[in-house]
């Protein structure tokens, strides 16, 4: 019988090695910061990426993308309605879009505009720790039981309600990736820390899992996974090479490009929790 | 007699050389993505990069430049006023300015966007074979003729079209890149494939098309060509040192400042077609 | 006795391994070409950048911040009411801002829109020779005195006038950076000449001074200097392994992450004028 780790490990190189071959096009309406590294981590895991943001052309464009990647980081109210308006185009084209609900806590307008984001039917939302645990307090949950720690265990349960109650799957990153789609919980543990000193990689990061459930859009739940996986596997290789983060950024991307298949296959870790 | 290569590689080292000397300013009007970039590619060449599109400072600032590019990659209708404004200040004070129409097909608001700035007089559009092709069929051509597989003949005859239409060069950028004045064509074949790994090359590499032009406004059809063809040869002597796409656009820069006149003479290779 | 190199030595380590140890959170209203090196910047020296500039958010958001940094580079006039407001709601909760006046001489607009930022109190104004005296001239000075070629010793003077006027400290980058608080007047000599080659260094090192500033507010003159001297002297080790601009650029990141006590305090070099 073949392990689950030797399962995950021939899933996420298919959905790497199938994103190399298709191509997809992956629309990202996204924040001024991460653009650059996002459009680069697209073109070098394979994918098409496409910045292209305006109300005059999403009824043009949107329902010729595989997918969609929408990050809030540097929201403004005239953004919104764009983001409000691919979502939709996306979801009636029957096109998977992912959600980044970069900083929710960080304004009641901000936290505002990703629950009107959430209820435009995601396919998969992705953020940190703090940013599941303020859209569950908001959208689902009440104030009580989730205390100001937002530990890994309170992060757990909030993306298990966050998913089982919009019919998305929901990943938290930290040391450990959580994916879940209410059910099923997977832990993915790959990466290393000096990440977080780069700006944009947890942006990015979603903008793979965008390309990944583009290639597999019935297997969404897998396909994060492999995405947080595969990311961090890159991640793991360049560290090997890297002096600081900025060193560790380039390799990263040099990385993901050349991926080879007993890399994916040996580094993958994601199981069951 | 002197052969035809070696009047190119002189005269793209000219191109070069001048635009060390005398720093020229360039206004860049462009897309989020790019920016990053293409400052840093301009600086590199020895130009004055100035990214501004306040509308407020056009009338003061633009007729101060050197020349101007216009990107709309990320276009949407509050930035086309400022794009159009900049365009007619650059062409009544006898200022070049360059058009990359990224995307032009995208929809039918890009394209009529892009129709409206050929309007105003441009000095050089460059854009791949795609948007050439939809330029020239919006502009220009009829349906018949070009069809979707958009080879190299076609975008041939499709740039002199439209460069003799607008009285402008047309630079399709390829395996070869393609340059006309809607009389003479010219081939440069430097660069490497994996620039089309790395987001904004081809932004980059009309800017500094912007920043030859500059330095030698009377004859932009040449300076045109050398700066695609400088523009690959920094490419090809990073390729040496690139492991992957970010090394390559380190080393790619890098290269572009210490580019020295004997790597031009022998690497440069533009040939009439 | 402590002689004057050796204790801006050990302030310049003090304020460095400060702000790594409490991570200050440093809100950027900032232009599209500097977000990704600011941000870095920021992270990379500890600090916890923050790129947010809705006018929706500012009041929920900015009295939590440690320090603004508010920069022009790519202003248009909706930008300018976050940047006031932020500004405003800084200086009421007592929280420090700098302003970076990007090319403050280039348009009406852009010096008006500076001086209407100059009078809501900012903590510290850093930019270079041009910009500083394109400020005094319009806010202080008359137009006699002030020549067009902008040495140093005319920039002295205005930085020092500037400051008085307005009660803050301000610096002018160079050759040598220029720190005064309108009476005491100290330069740093650490640097590079090639940072002049890579995009948005200077609103780095300024987003670096909000960060020093944030982690020692009372004493913001020595913050300034400790600053552009910490981030010169990442500069000058990272000089030793570049082979042109985008390299620099990496190793600087790299460097400043890596910087260790030893070297702060033998290569920091600060003195009085």
């Amino acid at each position: 019988m073949e392990d689950e780790s030797t399962k995950w490990g021939s899933t996420a190189w298919t959905h790497l090695s199938s994103t190399r071959q298709q191509s997809p096009l992956i629309q990202c309406i996204t924040n001024f910061v991460s653009m650059d590294l996002m459009a680069n981590t697209l073109l070098s895991a394979g994918a098409s990426p496409a910045m292209l943001h305006s109300l005059q052309e999403i009824p043009d464009f949107t329902p010729n993308i595989h997918a969609l990647c929408i990050n809030v980081g540097t929201l403004t109210s005239d953004w919104l309605p764009a983001m409000k308006m691919a979502a939709d185009f996306a979801f009636k084209a029957g096109k998977p879009w992912v959600l980044d609900p970069v900083a929710a806590g960080a304004s009641s307008f901000r936290l505002e505009a990703c629950l009107e984001l959430v209820k435009l039917k995601p396919c998969v939302i992705r953020g940190n720790g703090s940013e599941i645990l303020a859209l569950f307090m908001a959208s689902v949950g009440s104030s009580k039981g989730v205390d100001s720690t937002h530990d890994s265990t309170d992060a757990i349960d909030a993306a298990k309600a966050l998913a089982e109650a919009n019919g998305c799957i929901v990943a938290v990153s930290g040391a450990t990736d959580i994916v879940t789609d209410g059910k099923r919980v997977v832990g993915a543990r790959n990466g290393v820390a000096m990440l977080q000193k780069i700006t944009a990689t947890g942006c990015s990061v979603t903008a793979l899992i965008a390309a990944f459930v583009a290639v597999d859009p019935v297997h969404a739940f897998e396909a994060t996974a492999t995405a947080l996986s595969v990311f961090g596997v890159a991640a793991e290789m360049a560290m090997d090479f890297a002096k600081g983060p900025a060193s560790l950024r380039m390799h990263l991307i040099d990385s993901l490009h050349g991926l080879d298949q007993s890399t994916v296959l040996s580094r993958v870790n994601i199981t069951s929790l």
